[in-house]
């Protein structure tokens, strides 16, 4: 069924120029494609003739805009979420997270993930990387719930020889659904060895893979790679030939110049966390050199056990903040370079450069309205501005992915809120809460 | 009337030991004051047996808490929102803020201050440190929306003939009406001089009113008092007598150890506004420090413009992330101690110490209902850390002040949000927006 989407103002994220270009106009969707980007109220006229069957959206009010990309997150650690915090690092992991961890089963993956796409379908999410266990049964969870995913098959040294064989089943689970992608996710240059992060690669190459891991997240992980293999965290993977344009590198903070180059030079997408960054302390991403330099930067929830929430303009707010702050320039980050990072640059680091992360005739048709009549979203001066330092998830009302609408009037058809809360609650009992 | 609120999850605030509680139970008020908080259903019961007309709220799968303070900003700014941003700090004071000030009359200041209120109360504050001009007729607002208020009116070297008299009026203006309280409030240090300085701390004196300034803000100001009086900014404004317990200092973020003892010997309460300090890239204010050596720290928005909005949730979210990014300490701020500062530590700074900022029999009644069937606020492994690192301001459903329901099921009665904005967009207009 086509969707047509009038008097909306449109915020396309074509720019090239960096400045922010909005209009007055229509959108029509048909099939899983974006068919019609118009100022012209004749044109819309026409598409709504040609499909006297179409949905019609009265965006009076409202802006229209792609879809978020979230390009780091584990979201079946929803069932984790402040399971525990504000407490040291190793602590955290030792008695809270792994314990946890290893009591729960593909299942409760499946329904923390579910929880945590309904979260991010609520906000605006129309498409996220995920790195986490069970990610072969989490393909039905993203099938079902109709968001687009890159669920990333993690593993550790400990534990290769069952998580290898997770990403073929993944595969074949994913057929037939160009919604999922399945990707390969090694932990990170300190917690897998030079051969098994080999292995990783060579499954990449041989299935034509993305490949994301956690790059440079402490000074602990940054002194450890140095200390084994005598080179930065970037140029040890680079060394193994781990760094290519289909990378996915989340945090990136503790970087040398030469790591920087290393990035650019290989195409690599970096994915920023502001918020786990800060809530964890592992520093601050030199994000606005990063981007200066040429090397693409992403913004990402992480998990919700270190955030604690997949509140992506959460995530956006905070990013260009704390570039402010952190060096000392309120220039730094400006607001539609944010948003740049959560669509444009997100929908490129997914490989769907050009088809995915703006409004425009041709490409995949992830798009959210949001309702600008809001309190603290008015006057309206500057709507992007107001988007990313006011915007909130529960300003989105409408959310298409390919094509179809996954959330309309913040619901999301056949998922049962109050059931959902309590298997939440049941898993977590059993699993051991505390 | 009286007012029921039975089978809510209660959060008090009222441990002493900052260690988090919170039980099932009933809250009964009368008046404007608590009259009942109980665990026992016998005791809500014959609340409502003595209260036959009382108005019952079910408050399953909700929590009720103190109302948030937010101490320190600039409400009517509304109108200024994204009006200017990410542009250098005197460029956007000479080119943009201060043009538009000069243009706007009292009854923009006031419509300005009604979008501002009413952003608040839909997220859940029920009380807030203003400091603007137009004050006087700022209070018939305050009056009119039923929210609690100290109106702190601000004045410059350059206004202050015209700024003190408001203070006369705005007394004036707010007899019979409790929840309104006036304060002087010179703009800062680096902007009065000490003869104005002096002239503010006298009409507190006579009238018996608080003072509110910015301290600290910049490392410009702090360079700018210590060559021009030879002192730092907060002990040059102690050297004047202008640090006392009725003294909120919003920002103290250039501080020394002297400044802090300063600060703890005068029982000046701290307003911490971490989203406009790192937005304007002023700094970072040492809050752990501050409340480890016993300084009242409370927690605030600023303005509009440096923000870009009021909302208490994001704010005590980032205050805790800040603070651990900032020390590199990821124990820095725990959640139950950032709402302690959004509760009882901003009621105390209005002068409310021990009958505002809790849930408790014979404080006054500013009460909060959020909802916690919400996909980000599911599981409860513990819901002060939900609350702090996941709640939004939309997850307020019921806000009561001085005992009167103000917003229910997320309306405010007797606005008309549509033909709001809709003023907001022809002030803005009329006095000239970009």
């Amino acid at each position: 069924m086509a969707l047509l989407f009038t008097n909306a103002t449109i915020l396309p994220m074509t720019a090239a120029d960096g400045r922010p270009r909005t209009f007055a106009g229509a959108v029509g969707i048909e099939g899983n494609r974006i068919r019609l980007v118009t100022e012209d109220a004749a044109a819309a006229e026409a598409f709504r003739a040609a499909h006297p069957d179409a949905r019609v959206f009265d965006c009076r009010g409202k802006l229209l805009m792609p879809g978020l990309v979230n390009t780091h997150c584990h979201a079946a650690m929803t069932l984790q979420r402040s399971y525990a915090d504000d407490i040291p690092l190793m602590e955290w992991l030792n008695d809270y997270i792994w314990p946890f961890e290893a009591r729960q089963t593909a299942d409760d993956a499946a329904l923390g993930m579910t929880l945590g796409i309904v979260e991010m379908l609520l906000g605006g999410v129309t498409s996220f990387v995920d790195m986490y266990y069970h990610e072969d049964r989490c393909v039905d969870v993203v099938r079902q719930l109709g968001i687009r995913a890159m669920l990333g098959c993690n593993y550790f040294d400990s534990n290769i020889e069952e998580a290898l064989p997770v990403v073929e089943r993944a595969l074949r689970r994913a057929e037939g659904c160009d919604r999922v992608r399945i990707a390969v996710a090694p932990h990170a240059p300190y917690t897998v060895s030079p051969d098994n992060l080999l292995r990783g690669k060579e499954l990449c190459d041989r299935c034509g893979l993305h490949l994301t891991t956690h790059i440079a997240e402490t000074r602990d992980e940054a002194r450890f790679v140095r200390e084994r293999y005598g080179r930065t965290p970037v140029a040890h993977l680079d060394a193994l030939g781990l760094l290519t344009e289909r990378t996915i590198g989340a945090h990136c903070i503790h970087l040398s110049d030469e790591d920087i180059e290393i990035l650019r030079e290989r195409g690599v997408y970096v994915s920023h966390n502001p918020q786990s960054n800060m809530k964890i302390a592992s520093g601050v991403a030199p994000v606005a050199k990063l981007l200066g330099c040429g090397v693409p930067v992403t913004v990402a929830t992480d998990g919700p056990c270190s955030n604690n929430d997949l509140d992506m303009w959460d995530e956006m707010r905070t990013a260009a903040f704390l570039q402010k702050s952190a060096t000392g320039d309120p220039c730094m980050l400006p607001a539609y370079e944010v948003l740049e990072m959560a669509t444009v640059n997100g929908a490129a680091a997914l490989g769907h450069a050009g088809e995915l992360g703006v409004i425009a005739e041709g490409v995949l048709a992830d798009v959210i309205v949001v309702d600008l009549q809001k309190p603290h979203l008015q006057p309206v001066h500057d709507v992007v501005s107001n988007l990313v330092y006011c915007g909130k998830a529960s300003d989105v009302e409408t959310v298409v992915v390919d094509g179809r609408v996954v959330v309309e009037e913040r619901r999301i058809a056949g998922v049962d809120l109050p059931q959902l809360y309590a298997d939440a609650a049941a898993a977590v009992k059993r699993i051991g809460g505390r």
